[in-house]
């Protein structure tokens, strides 16, 4: 970080504290120094989110846009089962405005402090509003989840519920059913503050085959690690654990695509050796599936038929 | 990364063998996973560029955008003493297009090739053309360098030379003198690709007592090092390296503004104890002047009197 006015940026909304895990020298030099816990190695991930894109313009809680930039990366890291420490933020806006700022920073700390993670770099750049974060996690080499071991036989779980996202998406864009109160803070809560499964991702350290995280939707992300792993998964439907809005407002088919299609819900799903199922039950997760040596993800209807997911929905389309 | 049509630039355009060092898992998963030299300590950097701000808007050769935003970051692990190793990139641009990214991708790997920085992971957005690029570097704790420890007796000093990017800069506003053909290559390569100057980040373990680099100028970077150190500096004008064409064609006090205002160029300056001096004979250095008790940072004309450096430009003002 360096210039007088962001280093005044820094100084008055971001610069906190440190968590002490980790963080050797934190924000304000040229580089910030991390160190490593003895035994493990550095899992890294960064995102970005583009107003209009991934986050709605003219947002009036910018402390939703601090959260989302951090939860969309530490949900990375819960996918690969690693403990986070470190973040650092590259924040670009328009103008120096010091309410937005001040939102942001407490929203992004919010989430920062619950997790253990200590803002230790970045930069602050005048343009248009785009936000990347880099995350620093740690995992003992040999349990670090990756996409691509998944093994015909797995059982495959996620986390959480799906589809509350995309149902608070859809309210945004005029076209969901009436929601009283309660509903649409879950659905809102659930688009623009979804929970990083980091502690879901530590359950499945020897436990899970592979994993990843719903960024893009179950249909999508779930694609991308069959193809990783060189197979194909059935998924049953009437498994899928619905949020409970969508379920009790949204008829099928529209409530599958919903949980199936939409890239907002950040959950995780992973493969588990069937032997090894047993360790994930009374958690937070429900077992949707199977893998099989059959290439492709096929989505079983209750009929037993075959339902065809759309592409996964870009959010906010500019 | 995740994503079809971002999958498909990665595998593309961006995906090259790995270095090997340090790099256990790169792009393609959820998150990277690093390795650390064993008794080192993990050096991180993040600096965005943006469009209209750090490279000039239409610019033909996106290959110079590739190199740049990889160049900024690797110059900050240069003022850390660190050796650089990974790099993650996330790439924000307004269309898929593909003449665009094989020039940008051949740029970026051009310097990370030539400093052995493996391309780990990152992501890729529909937006505004934003590049941020997080690196990371080892060095052992002990000797990374930093900005907070200057002390008064110390001598200052720069890397290879001044205000070659100002003027870079000065032509594409129009308002340089007449450039031959030699002098305009020799300038824009200063302005746009800049060297990052990690060999003489590293020549400064265990010699240097302060470093930064100049990424805003040296006026800036330098009182924002001695404002963290808790004491001034004396720099004589006649002793900064000016860049060769900067000194034949630009008068004082138009040259000293160009060598000390401009965030182009990319230098180191390091502040070394006097009795270490000679390890810098010989390289890289040129010896600018003296730390002192007295706070500030005074810039010494030949005639003796003071000179009153102007604020750092923002480049290619939006």
């Amino acid at each position: 970080m360096a210039g007088d006015w962001e280093s005044a940026v820094v100084r008055r909304f971001l610069q906190r504290p440190g968590s002490g895990r980790g963080v050797l020298r934190g924000i304000g030099d040229d580089a910030a120094l991390l160190d490593l816990p003895a035994g493990e190695v550095l899992a890294v991930s960064m995102d970005t989110i583009v107003e209009g894109k991934h986050f709605p313009k003219h947002l009036a809680d910018s402390s939703a846009i601090g959260y989302l930039a951090l939860a969309v990366n530490l949900s990375d890291l819960a996918a690969t089962a690693a403990t986070p420490y470190a973040a650092f933020l590259s924040l670009t806006i328009p103008e120096a405005d010091d309410v937005w700022l001040q939102a942001f920073a407490t929203g992004f700390h919010e989430l920062a402090e619950l997790h253990g993670v200590e803002l230790a770099g970045g930069d602050i750049t005048c343009g248009p509003r785009t936000i990347s974060v880099t995350v620093c996690g740690s995992v003992p080499q040999q349990e670090a989840l990756a996409r691509n071991s998944a093994k015909p036989g797995d059982l495959v779980y996620v986390t959480g519920s799906l589809g509350g996202a995309a149902l608070g998406y859809s309210h945004m864009r005029g076209d969901a059913p009436v929601l009283d109160d309660e509903q649409l803070a879950s659905c809102m809560q659930r688009l623009l503050r979804p929970q990083p499964r980091i502690a879901e991702g530590l359950c499945l350290r020897q436990v899970a085959s592979s994993c990843t995280d719903l960024s893009d939707g179950l249909s999508r992300n779930l694609s991308l690690l069959l193809e990783a792993s060189g197979c194909g998964a059935d998924i049953y439907l009437q498994k899928l654990p619905l949020d409970e809005n969508v379920a009790s407002l949204i008829p099928p088919p529209q409530c599958w695509q919903m949980a199936l299609a939409f890239g907002g819900d950040y959950e995780l799903c992973c493969t588990v050796p069937a032997k090894k199922a047993y360790l994930l039950d009374d958690r937070n997760f429900s077992l949707v599936g199977e893998v099989c040596t059959t290439p492709g993800l096929r989505f079983v209807k209750p009929d037993g038929g075959l339902y065809k997911a759309g592409g996964g929905y870009s959010h906010f389309a500019v």
